[in-house]
């Protein structure tokens, strides 16, 4: 069994040059609304879920993006409603969320 | 099929107020050293293997630690032989390296 049974990495990355990025799309915001959302369900630690800043995850035309593991699962998001779809259909109902899917 | 075949994600959190953490121990250095071998090795990109950092992964007693997903593999490390053994064996042989691995 995992360490965690989800493991969720959003790109917070800031690229150089003002070049478009994750953390333009307020990525950030969205790692600590999802991360305080998971713990006031109960959900965070060990054998459960966790909610990870990363670095650069090389699929920034398609951005912002954040995967879920250990399934793979990737989803670009526009606004906190859209986050807190993911974590209520998927990383609690176990339902992925077709509509915000990456190929 | 994962849109990378393994995705690595190495803990580099700095920790307030001199707190032990894996940025003491060269986890910034260590990942970086990854990811130029796995690229000298043509390995890095779509469908291959990705070498990401990341914010606390929640382990710090057992730093520096890194993840490989999809199989969800915990690993520690001292120095940058050990990163190559992961990469050789596990990464590129797909044999796990017990020795490094972490419960």
């Amino acid at each position: 069994m995992s360490y965690f049974e989800k493991h969720v990495f959003f790109c917070t990355n800031q690229r150089p040059n003002n070049e478009s990025c994750c953390a333009d799309c307020h990525a950030s915001a969205a790692h600590a609304h999802a991360k305080e959302r998971i713990k006031k369900l109960g959900l965070n630690g060990q054998g459960k879920i966790r909610m990870n800043k990363a670095g650069c995850l090389d699929r920034c035309d398609e951005g912002p993006v954040m995967v879920v593991y250990p399934e793979g699962v990737w989803y670009t998001y526009v606004d906190i409603s859209d986050v807190d779809e993911i974590i209520d259909s998927h990383l609690v109902g176990g339902e992925i969320v077709e509509r915000l899917r990456l190929p």
